[in-house]
């Protein structure tokens, strides 16, 4: 799955994501950063609105579990269980979510459980940035449910 | 402030709340209720975007304190500083998160720093429920900044 099909996929299969402006920097089996402008996130104070951010960091996490389902050419839906999010500082521009991949053996075990049929779960995170200063650290539970 | 003029405020400050159609359904100092359908919510499973849940949810708290604040006479920034969402099951329709208020004694405690011309803070939930049926919890933490 390249970048350009991940960002085509989102805003098709998760309008919200298109209305947000969310673009995807990068996308591969280690990362996945997505971006996002703050015109269309926009808060009443002008910078932005803390659901855009949560739902930009959530995306990239998802979409990096999204990545190695796809990369292993498993059946599965891929689902949030639980998500957490602290706001550094309010966020006046642009702003960039990028979740990176855990050590290899978390894998390992994931794809074990989803190849004995078995819902695996992971847990990840995604660092948000704005003009290349930390603004928000989200964490996120997430699990992949076999389709028989 | 009545529930249709926090309607207009939140479409017109948080566009994106306009944009995935979160109607006011009871806004008073005790509770803050927000609705929205599952159209523009829509994810790739055909059931509610996580993302958009917990914008939903955060906006519900948000506003209590927010309705709270506008009560009181108070100049004062309300801005989130950390949320956390336990998702419990899909939402294949559409969904309201309630914000109940907590005991008075946190309110008093509230505006106490808030009238010393400190910041203060207030920890708030969210329940969200589908047809009746609780499908998501948010608990979030809100600082409320004096304006001089």
């Amino acid at each position: 799955m390249e970048p350009r099909d991940l960002e085509a996929y989102l805003h098709e299969h998760i309008p919200i994501s298109g209305h947000m402006g969310i673009q995807v920097v990068r996308a591969d089996l280690r990362v996945v950063a997505l971006s996002a402008p703050l015109e269309p996130n926009i808060n009443h104070r002008s910078t932005v609105f803390g659901g855009s951010c949560a739902s930009v960091a959530m995306l990239a996490a998802w979409s990096l579990v999204l990545m190695r389902v796809r990369d292993a050419g498993v059946q599965a839906r891929i689902v949030i269980q639980q998500g957490s999010i602290d706001y550094l500082t309010p966020i006046d521009g642009a702003f960039v979510a990028t979740s990176s991949s855990p050590d290899e053996a978390i894998w390992t075990r994931f794809f074990a459980a989803l190849n004995r049929g078995r819902p695996a779960r992971v847990e990840l995170t995604a660092d948000v940035e704005s003009a290349g200063k930390p603004v928000a650290g989200f964490a996120g539970s997430f699990a992949a449910i076999p389709i028989r």
